[in-house]
């Protein structure tokens, strides 16, 4: 499909192909449609499983008391499998019983792999990548992204974490704001505002601080909290993408304060990959 | 599980959460395998259902042959969802062919949000991220992170991208090693050592040069086939995780390389944070 567009035509944006992709989500499940039919599926059990491939899956709206147990969960959830998984398992335990099937279905564990910003790498928050996989279940891949993209801006500039949970495993004094959604970056400033350093100010240290994993468990309930407003928003007709990924506005991949990291040595000057051309301009 | 140890004991380190999560992990399934024999399940097709929350799912050694197909699924596959679903699907479209379920019912375009570093963020390689999420259906959630570890490792340290596809949308002249996970990044030095900026260099540009598109689909390619080379060693029961986890060395989630974004000014000096104190040790 985009092979036709590519090989007729030399020029494509990056939007095109975020547009093209929605036409082919919508065309391949078509497709899947007519071929379900096409070969007289034996069993309803197995109409059910070739469906859960396909997205959105149904979705109810969370009351606030069920919101509340959601939070729970991805708090306590991080104590299990860490960021993602603690994000993830927080939504998707809910809607396991409040909706069922194919969240039962769905295998929680396998993206456990991507905590502490991938497998320990310190890149892009495991709670982001949680709330992604859980807003493109309930709304497709397009909305879903687009709330991924309201999730790490809410990430990015708000003072975290700020949820109080239930069963905390630590006190906490700060909140800080991260201005990324990069996980090194985003502790590393969290634990300079705590006044925590590795055998200092820290609580009973193994490795990590007692203080830096309840942190990042707060911010697994906050962000799997801040997933639900928008898929119950979007349940009511009312979400919208209120900002724009950051690749639309840069032409590449990038955050949108580049100078915060790379200080005044951003590697690739021009007109892409610094975002000095939108600061001011809000992101 | 965690409660309790954190609540007998407040020292517990990362790595025993780790190990505890694996632990935890066939805990979990033990219990599930119970209830389902107390349940009485009423049906196969129920029981294969809640057998799809578990992983490790059935793997295949895939032939060499096979294995060009992942590559050439991932690179066509970058042109219809980007770099996560690219990755991913490559793998799991051959092994829907190769094992069928639950493959077949595992949901490829609820992962598309992940691309350019995560909703065009600029963060971790979408690769990486359909990469650890297809090895830890394979292998579980433990050999999952330790197979997406060493692709990202891989990732980082070789010259890529070096798999030529059948159908390629660009020549490309240039491979370059990125010396991080990190998309935005990768992508601008790949830029830099192609001598592609925008409007200058690069063919037909959108806004993303086809040249970027191609580069990207082929690394896709190249995650799909490193991925597949280590499920088969873990198959062949010779997967060794050959590298230790950034987290595991520097205490904090990174990578090992601070210096390299951030000069002499790493904004967190002392003993976590620096990765200093392993540099020269290798990693």
């Amino acid at each position: 499909m985009f092979g036709e567009v590519m090989n007729g035509k030399k020029q494509l944006s990056r939007r095109d192909l975020i547009i093209g992709a929605g036409k082919l989500a919508a065309g391949t499940a078509g497709i899947a449609a007519i071929s379900a039919g096409a070969l007289g599926l034996a069993t309803k059990a197995e109409a059910a499983k070739k469906k859960s491939s396909e997205i959105p899956w149904p979705y109810k709206k969370l009351s606030s008391g069920e919101i509340k147990r959601v939070a729970e969960l991805a708090h306590d959830n991080w104590f299990k499998g860490f960021c993602t998984y603690a994000t993830l398992s927080g939504i998707v335990g809910m809607l396991r019983e409040k909706v069922g099937e194919p969240y039962k279905s769905f295998p929680l564990e396998a993206f456990i792999f991507a905590h502490g910003g991938t497998a320990g790498w310190g890149g892009t928050c495991g709670t982001l990548i949680g709330s992604g996989i859980a807003a493109s279940l309930a709304t497709g891949h397009k909305t879903g992204e687009q709330i991924a993209n309201e999730v790490m801006e809410y990430y990015s500039e708000t003072e975290l974490p700020t949820y109080i949970p239930d069963r905390p495993k630590a006190d906490l004094k700060a909140k800080s704001i991260s201005h990324t959604p990069v996980c090194h970056i985003s502790v590393g400033r969290w634990m300079k505002a705590e006044g925590i350093e590795e055998g200092k100010g820290a609580e009973g240290i193994g490795f990590l601080s007692v203080q830096q994993m309840e942190r990042c468990a707060r911010m697994s309930a906050n962000m799997a909290i801040r997933t639900v407003e928008l898929l119950n928003d979007w349940a009511d007709g009312k979400f919208r993408a209120a900002h724009t990924s950051p690749v639309m506005s840069n032409h590449i991949p990038s955050q949108n304060n580049c100078s915060d990291c790379h200080g005044q040595n951003v590697p690739t000057p021009g007109p892409f990959g610094t975002g000095l051309h939108i600061l001011g301009g809000g992101h």
